[in-house]
């Protein structure tokens, strides 16, 4: 008689075959033929053209849609408030939208001799982003490979120069494209993770923060997104999308929770116009948040 | 002296080395040779393991955490509601969370000789999802042809038996996962396209939906979610999040706009707690715009 069976694993090879980039071990492994040569050649450049970046953040979040590239686009425009030199790197390809959330629409990289060349925009904030070479109804299907060249391309052929800062937006998921950013950026200093109320988003962020915690990188903390609302017309505060998932988060992970951004109009408005909110309301909760993380990242 | 360049291509080979799963242009390509015959077989396999599948929709976004799997899981139950067979493939493997959404959870896939085996929940519905495999806290890597083998898994090797519906819960973006999905679906009926009302979605969105016309599938329609908010509390109508990007999507892409799910907090409560808001909540205008889909495809 044939028994049902769970499903134990699925698809995943457990022998070694030094197809080191191809392999779902990679993070974990010590093998000392791990990285071929001409990957740590590459990492090389990388950690030249980044050589002179004092400190590198990842904003991840797991799910999609969260607000990574809206807590990018404003911890970018904290920093620049306070005289910092930053730098943002667009590593989403396939939403390349914080480079609209901070009025780079229309502008485009160039290339010298030197490199790619960063865009640059208001409070000298630099910008390098797929979103600053296609065409807005170009469509792009990303294979796999174009997408790991793409990711080290920015990573190893910009011209970065001085900078006091880098905030890298990264994309979605924990699939080999976050992996690539873990392994590519030299002297990672720590990441900034974004979620969501609800609790079907937690696990997706859990998952995030365990991949990063396996390369043993700092949390800074993390930040809850469209948490709550205040009604302008008659000041009721009302949970749209419940509330709490991120401090649980925060406490299950042990790693700082920083604050709650609301839903606001004045949030997503001013998203919409290219301009963050920091800049435009810097007195708001949103704001307040978003400055909470950027003390949290100068002083660690 | 040396001018600074545009980027105008990147990384984007143009010769044919048929290689084609690696391809970018492997939608458009009409050579002979674009297809290997291992590849052959297994969309053989997807088409007799599918067989009996009446019909086969895809929900899109583009962007993540646009709502693709909230109007999935209730696309779902409204189909089930009116006595029809369903069931869902959910291939986002990054954030595998419509199986929350429609009450699977603690669940899970198990086989037999004939495949993988759906899991059964709420009104007869079934789910084959990464979810029902990974535990909460486990954290799994995708590396490309990892990912690439679960969806041909999930296409080819699940007993999906007679069932009136497929509902497939596409990933975000527009990279080879979504191409691998448009290949390997046979006969596919059409895609439902979810966006959100802010500008920076509507270019990402309209990318998913070009990559859609490349294979000439239909269009049943637009929905835009998160769309204004009722307060409880004094009737006022606020737009959070501005509105209208779905529809001037639908327009500026000649396909129909079907409406717009309000930002609600019983859409996102019942989702957290494992029942569609179309079962708890029949009545609300969000159950109004899925029913309409529903009608939609029904009658397309």
């Amino acid at each position: 008689m044939e028994k049902e069976q769970r499903i134990e694993h699925f698809n995943v090879d457990l022998g070694c075959d030094l197809d080191c980039a191809n392999c779902e071990k990679y993070l974990e492994c010590n093998a000392p033929e791990k990285i071929p040569s001409y990957e740590r050649k590459r990492m090389q450049k990388a950690r030249e053209a980044m050589g002179k970046i004092k400190k590198k953040v990842l904003v991840i979040g797991g799910k999609g849609g969260v607000g990574k590239s809206l807590v990018t686009a404003n911890l970018a425009g904290a920093l620049a408030m306070r005289k910092k030199n930053v730098t943002v790197l667009d590593q989403s390809f396939d939403a390349p939208v914080v480079c609209h959330m901070l009025g780079f629409s229309g502008k485009k990289l160039t290339v010298d001799k030197d490199g790619i060349v960063p865009a640059k925009g208001l409070l000298g904030i630099q910008m390098v982003s797929m979103g600053l070479i296609l065409e807005e109804d170009e469509v792009l299907t990303w294979f796999h490979e174009m997408k790991r060249n793409a990711t080290e391309e920015f990573l190893c052929h910009v011209n970065y120069g001085e900078r006091d800062y880098l905030i890298v937006d990264v994309p979605a998921g924990t699939s080999s494209d976050t992996v690539n950013l873990l392994q590519y950026v030299p002297n990672l200093d720590g990441i900034v993770v974004v979620t969501v109320p609800s609790e079907v988003s937690q696990a997706v962020a859990m998952r995030a923060i365990m991949l990063c915690n396996k390369v043993g990188t700092t949390v800074f903390g993390v930040i809850e997104n469209m948490r709550g609302f205040n009604c302008p017309g008659c000041g009721n505060k009302v949970n749209i999308l419940q509330t709490g998932g991120g401090e649980r988060l925060a406490t299950k992970m042990n790693v700082p929770f920083i604050g709650a951004i609301p839903l606001d109009p004045r949030v997503s408005e001013s998203s919409d116009k290219g301009v963050p909110f920091i800049i435009k309301y810097p007195d708001i909760e949103a704001s307040r948040v978003i400055n909470d993380m950027a003390d949290r990242i100068e002083n660690t």
